[in-house]
């Protein structure tokens, strides 16, 4: 952990080393995973059923290469019963949130008479990469499939590594909620390839998202235009910044939650107190050290983790949330929108002291696909939006084409197009 | 040219065929590409100085960096009048129907009391390539840069490289009409990467949008992650759909004027009258000769270019236009709305017998930067949404909380979350 005073004389290079600090691998998977994408292009299922012996140790042949739809339903069903009232409250309530995203369609005819509109339509398939082991969560399954299916997207595909054949029931439960059509037990670049490309056995889709390790997400890039594709995703993050009439124990807790999630993740607290900052890192401590996920918390904490000092919480706050640019940032005063209003670069803000981070990546509604590594200067959480497209239109008649036409038969010529001034040409006649 | 008929008995093959060849460059310019984004990412402004003397023959430190805003008002001020207004006009029409896409934040409060809501901004700096020789549109400029200012960006930095330092002046009066901040004298990957990387001289930008060549588009490809970019743009392409009541002439102009932009270039004819395919063709050979780019538009019709005859307009070319989902189709009948209708993949429509596309480029007011390369299936024109991204916001109460947080304790436990489930107990005691 790395402990900064905004009065300190090297504070703005310490703050910039952190602001440019890219926590994400260095390891050179690009050249594996363009072999990989390569091998599922052109020899497809065969690829599929090599890949998965040798990564995932088990033979989709034996296994079965899908699990099917009544598998999902049976595991929903299954589920203890407040477990399946929270999965189902989680799921309501991220359908609310994102049936209010669709966007609405555009037809007018301007006063030169020019028909002009917007159509959105939803993607034909989408296709979701949910990791298995570990990081094989439900929730995240649900934030994926539901704004897809919110969309309208007709065909939803899942691929996912089965390890040694063995599925997580929780993600196949989340599978049944959200209306998933098709389960596929292929992972890693291979299971993005099958759904990019397609094979024999899995038809292609023209989206797809979902996490992953960094050979997931090395080969969702290389795929970028063959497909549509979310985001690049690095390590999480959350940047805290509470006043000192917080509770320690509630702050320690939240930066904590962000740290179990990986060793690379980075949790950072901006406040006012060096004292009540102090009382935080003791209590992060004390807290840790009882988890589960205490040696994955602990390294994030000591390796990236950062609490920042400053003068005046309303004053420098916002400026260094906005160079952070962070996936998650929390705002824990009393008037936490007198700080929210100066913050332009975030991936999703927490307004007040009863609103830990943690309700975003479950039940409050919002996406928690979020841009991450200071993504959230150009990028935004995961949407409907990303699941369809805008066709444009235009019509004339032979009286609007009269009053715009020959401007664009001036400007054709001056660019050396001639036969796009001919185009408006004849019809002006 | 290929003529295809959708009542012989290989129809389906040929079609299959036509929708999955891919006129993109097979060459392997990434390694390339590579090499020069690492290069000015390391060494900076000295790599941009050496490439520019090696590929556009002039010395930026003599020829000067930037072109200056007053030089670029200059050279609005000295179009001609009929040509400025032709720009005043196209300006206006782009910066009106952008102005409609402009989203509209959230903020409500739930029946469980909890406040949600999405507020969007623009990115703080946007650049824009802008390729020189024959292909520095002032067109492509105003399609790329008016968005960007009405989305609210506060600088705009546009990169064009200037061969053996040669200026177009008609890009600069774009420039200076569209209020573009900066324009460097940069081009290629390294002026991509300069505007990705930023430079002692160059600062960097958020998002990069703009055609270039296949490097350009390359090094855009390398990027995305690092900025947001547009999309990955391929050779152009026309769907035109008519019957036979068209004037040949109009019909065979379309279709040059798609074909005269590059070799690779694609222009397909879907009709329900053999006959007047024909007629069309032979038109098209006539027009063409005519023409100024007459070789390339040559190049591209016997290449690329396809007619293909049905039976019936309304009931079969929707959905083989569906299956190429091209960046143009036109739509040259009484009632194109009938196939409009059943239209679900297109970049922008254009409706009716009045309707050139050729007016989409320059004057109708939506944008003129389309999918190409059947991305249409997943993309969109650019719009300002390219230069704005979404915070989603949360806000609970402790009543507000008691509702929804323990659906989150139990999810966060069977993710095997400690933290976050600790994060949200805490609050609930």
């Amino acid at each position: 952990m790395q402990l900064l005073r905004s009065t300190d004389p090297d504070f703005a290079a310490r703050f910039a080393r952190i602001v440019n600090d890219r926590r994400e691998s260095d390891a050179d998977v690009s050249r594996v995973v363009g072999d990989i994408l390569a091998r599922v292009r052109i020899e497809g299922d065969g690829a599929l059923r090599d890949l998965t012996a040798r990564f995932d140790k088990h033979d989709l042949d034996n296994s079965g290469w899908q699990i099917s739809l009544k598998d999902c339903k049976a595991a929903y069903k299954a589920l203890d019963k407040d477990l399946r009232k929270a999965l189902d409250l989680a799921a309501e309530r991220i359908r609310a949130y994102h049936e209010g995203q669709l966007p609405v369609d555009r037809d007018h005819v301007d006063e030169a008479g020019v028909r002009l509109g917007a159509k959105w339509r939803a993607v034909d398939a989408a296709g979701l990469y949910v990791p298995g082991g570990r990081a094989a969560y439900p929730s995240s399954l649900l934030m994926n499939a539901i704004p897809a299916k919110v969309a309208g997207v007709e065909r939803l595909a899942v691929v996912t590594p089965t390890p040694l054949g063995e599925v997580n029931p929780l993600v196949l439960a989340a599978a049944h909620l959200a209306g998933v059509d098709e389960v596929w037990r292929v992972g890693g670049a291979q299971g993005v390839a099958a759904l990019a490309y397609g094979t024999a056995t899995i038809k292609p889709v023209d989206v797809i998202t979902g996490p992953g390790n960094a050979f997931v997400a090395e080969a969702k890039r290389q795929l970028f235009g063959v497909v549509g594709i979310d985001m690049v995703a690095g390590p999480s993050e959350i940047l805290v910044i509470a006043d000192n009439r917080n509770d320690p124990d509630w702050i320690a807790a939240d930066l904590l939650s962000q740290a179990e999630h990986d060793p690379s993740a980075q949790s950072i607290l901006i406040t006012d107190d060096a004292a009540f900052a102090a009382v935080v890192e003791d209590a992060l401590d004390v807290t840790c050290a009882d988890l589960s996920t205490n040696r994955v918390a602990r390294e994030s904490w000591d390796d990236f983790g950062v609490i920042i000092v400053v003068q005046d919480l309303a004053k420098e706050a916002p400026a260094l949330a906005n160079r952070l640019a962070a996936e998650h940032v929390e705002i824990a005063t009393d008037d936490p929108e007198a700080i929210f209003a100066q913050i332009r670069h975030a991936g999703s803000v927490f307004l007040g002291r009863h609103t830990p981070e943690a309700v975003g990546d479950y039940v409050a509604g919002p996406n928690h696909v979020l841009p991450t590594g200071r993504r959230a200067r150009f990028a935004s959480g995961l949407s409907v939006l990303d699941f369809m497209k805008r066709t444009s239109f235009i019509q004339l008649d032979e009286a609007a084409l009269a009053r715009i036409g020959p401007a664009a038969v001036a400007l054709a010529h001056v660019e050396g197009l001639p036969a796009h001034a001919k185009s408006v040409e004849l019809r002006l006649k």
